[in-house]
């Protein structure tokens, strides 16, 4: 069906009462029909409380039932998915090819969720029987769930139109939970989030969900994204995108009556260690290591959340193969298209700020790719004094941007200094070592540095690059701050589930009362604990 | 050994720079000796530096010595028990009795987190191995763990010096999840709080955990909390208290450039629902009922997080014969004495605010006790729409007093009404019915409350007080704010030791960079789930 412009609000079409907006084409900073009307306040207000409205129903479905539903969704996604990349393609200005396989990968995130769903872990239940003969007083039957937190607000995020927006992990995680969700569409794609969500719809109204399990609103502005997040209806909050956008939503959450958990995936810059054993050997081992870094430095135009924004590599003759092997990769390289021209002007600015810096200079650039919004990809290069001296250089550059910092590998001062470099960073979603498993020297300087790493990161890698994230159940997505704003969750993996939850404990409840997954008869197979101890 | 009123900062003796203060014994009114230095802001880092430092290496100890730890805890405690149960009486008012029953509570939860630590479950290993041959791209070997956050800082709670003091719940469940802690001494009873700090700094001597694992810091005022929880060293804060105070430690948590968790567990009023049918029958089980809820009511002088501030009963005869019931046992029952003078002034201040409300009228009070501090018990009473009118009415006293809000069980929209009181209210530790499990009708009244119940509690009985609360793994202590500050966690149970992880995942790490608990050959024997499912 052709785009409408709608929101859609427990599975009707609304139309905004302010305004319009027109998504831009970045490839050709055009705009792009139709015009999306936006929601006044009263109108958001009307899907906090179909969302709210919906939460006891919802919740109470059984694992079949929830995970029938998120199945469906991944159905309906791909039943329409031509059609959805091909506006996505439009809207973001990424590859068919990129869009295709985000388009899989929220599809299996959703499939992955309906098993976590089944399989019934996340419902955390233990047993602690009753001890009616214990001395000095009995022991009460105890038995613990973990509950959905109730009405969750998902923001799109600009650089996954699919796999972190409309459908999502945060919304799968939230809707796995048996929270009912709320989506903020992306302005920079609102019609990608319009198709993902009819999809949804459909898949709630054939699954017989309560309608209001979902809703997708088109708003102006931050103020709906604040109205959204202070609603005291609403009960936890995802978001991927800028640090000061996350750390508004944060704020607001925090200054409500009642405060509310805000999930704000932010800004990291994923350092990335070369050891000198990674860099021995043939000639062409440097020159795959230095095209690795770039593909993964320049893929999706650099607007990866893990992206390898800093890298510490060798001083001296060793590390320069590595930067002549960059330099003889990206000159020419074309640049492709950015998100928006906004975000295509922020890069600017980065990179601007960054040529300017004292003490850094250029490794290489690529050059300006066709239309227009496709920046040079660069890359800069420092020394680890001047880079500890200058706190800015550590800052996310959005973009094909990065930053390549040398360090003295000789010595046990060398090391050290690299090791407190590290240690002193903010907190990232990643953290890599590359090194030669076979080099006693580079396995001993790894034990030195991984304690910091594992401090500053969710995620440590050996011998891989950190774009390309896994949708598993050990994945960690998260990270200190400011890589999210609670560094003990993750928005990737099934472990995303655990930040719509709050356990809850039955003392006493006779069967006749207990809810299904508590019952002795045990109707719906949860797994549980007794006495902490799995039977 | 003699109380010298010294800190204990990593194992050993210091003397404060900032003055002094002597405890207050509230039975009397008068200073105990000795005088308790307090330590400057110096002196204050220097806990937290040694608590940093201790980091790495008790991070790294093995279940099997971290156990060892928290079991040596428990014995330490145990071989000066009498001496701590002594002072305990003296600096609090609390009972021989009930300060002996606290004390192997204290052990016993030290001892079910050693038994925690052991198991290895609350690490959290889960393995999603390599897939070498997955097309388009081959999966890497992903394991995810659970890490400790970093230094803790507890703060004692003044009504429990011992299980929610300087060795209780959030220092045990902190120490188990391999987190230093720095516990600020409450200056109600600081000759306890030395006590056990030596207790535990013993228990780390001689099983060989670093010095600063433990630091007991005796301070003035809010000034040197505040230095506690923005100090950028430390990663969580427990904190059981006043709302006033542990919404202010959130707020200054939130507030440094790295913000973290604070689980403060601040204010509850633990709404008991008595259907009627729990009235029905014999008028000795009236009787009965009635005294339970004084004992539930008063016990510890009415200063338990737990205890049932507000109790909905019958409007009519049916519950008249229950209040009948209170009076006739409260009437002349002495007080007994509060935690302090202060605690004490504000239970006046806040019976006389229940006193003055309109609407409000005394069902029966007790005597005063002997001794300075031991107020009289006072029970009230009013209607449903009076509660619903006045919000303060729901606010806690803290002491023995308790509200009595009468409803009309008859009819449906009655037991609406009633369900739409209790779904206004703040959030709860917990939320009781009292029921006859075999009346039909106080089923049917309970399958309507509850999910409102459910929403606004974290622990939720039936036919139980909320009083009394096991240590056990399916308990939760906490709830949606206010209660407590996070309302995915609790503090009491085995699920506390959560509080204080985050996960990392590790991929493609060989096992010679792989710590103990993910590597291959799993030499500590720690559970792990393998592509999500337990082997």
């Amino acid at each position: 069906m052709p785009l409408l412009g709608h929101s859609i609000i427990a599975g009707e079409d609304v139309e905004g009462h302010a305004g319009s907006a027109f998504a831009q084409a970045p490839a050709t900073s055009t705009a792009l029909e139709p015009a999306f009307t936006l929601l006044d306040e009263a109108q958001v207000a009307d899907a906090v409380g179909t969302a709210a409205a919906a939460f006891a129903d919802y919740r109470a479905t059984s694992p079949v039932a929830r995970a029938a539903f998120l199945e469906a969704v991944a159905e309906e996604i791909e039943a329409d998915g031509g059609e959805i990349v091909q506006r996505a393609v439009l809207e973001s200005g990424l590859t068919t090819a990129r869009l295709t396989g985000e388009l899989a990968r929220t599809c299996g995130q959703l499939r992955m969720f309906a098993a976590v769903v089944r399989r019934a872990d996340h419902r955390g239940v233990r047993v602690d029987p009753a001890l009616p003969d214990r001395a000095p007083l009995p022991r009460p039957d105890l038995r613990v769930r973990q509950v959905p937190l109730g009405p969750v607000v998902v923001f799109g995020a600009s650089n996954f139109p699919l796999a972190f927006s409309t459908a999502g992990g945060d919304t799968a995680s939230a809707l796995a939970a048996g929270c009912p969700v709320v989506v903020k569409a992306h302005p920079a794609h609102p019609g990608t989030s319009e198709l993902v969500a009819r999809a949804v719809a459909r898949a709630s109204a054939r699954t017989g969900m309560p309608p209001g399990v979902f809703s997708l609103v088109h708003g102006a502005g931050t103020e709906v994204g604040r109205q959204l997040v202070t609603d005291p209806r609403v009960k936890a909050v995802g978001f991927t995108g800028s640090r000061a956008g996350g750390l508004a939503l944060v704020a607001a959450a925090a200054a409500r009556a009642e405060p509310i958990p805000v999930y704000a995936e932010m800004s990291s810059v994923n350092p990335v260690v070369i050891l000198p054993g990674a860099l021995s050997g043939a000639a062409g081992v440097v020159t795959a290591l230095a095209a690795g870094y770039l593909a993964s430095l320049t893929g999706s135009a650099g607007q990866l959340c893990t992206k390898p924004g800093l890298l510490f590599l060798p001083a001296g003759p060793i590390g320069d193969a590595f930067v002549a092997g960059i330099a003889a990769t990206q000159t020419g390289m074309p640049g492709t298209t950015m998100l928006t021209s906004g975000i295509r002007a922020a890069y600017d600015r980065g990179v601007g700020r960054l040529a300017r810096s004292a003490g850094v200079s250029t490794v290489a650039t690529g050059t300006n790719g066709g239309g227009a919004n496709a920046p040079a990809s660069v890359v800069a290069s420092t020394d680890l004094a001047t880079f500890g001296a200058d706190p800015e250089l550590a800052d996310e550059v959005f973009g094909a941007a990065g930053l390549v910092v040398r360090y003295d590998p000789a010595g046990a001062e060398g090391v050290d200094r690299l090791r407190d470099t590290l240690a002193g960073l903010e907190g990232q979603l990643t953290a890599t070592l590359r090194l030669d498993p076979a080099s006693e020297d580079d396995l001993r300087i790894a034990r030195i540095l991984l304690p910091a790493l594992e401090d500053r990161a969710g995620r440590v890698l050996v011998n891989g690059w950190p774009t390309g994230v896994e949708v598993t159940h050990a994945m960690v997505h998260g990270g200190p701050f400011p890589a999210t704003s609670d560094s003990r969750t993750t928005s990737v993996g099934s472990l995303a589930i655990e930040r719509f939850q709050r356990p809850v404990c039955y003392q006493d409840l006779p069967d006749a009362l207990l809810p299904e997954d508590l019952r002795s008869d045990n109707p719906w197979d949860v797994p549980r604990s007794i006495d902490g101890a799995r039977p």
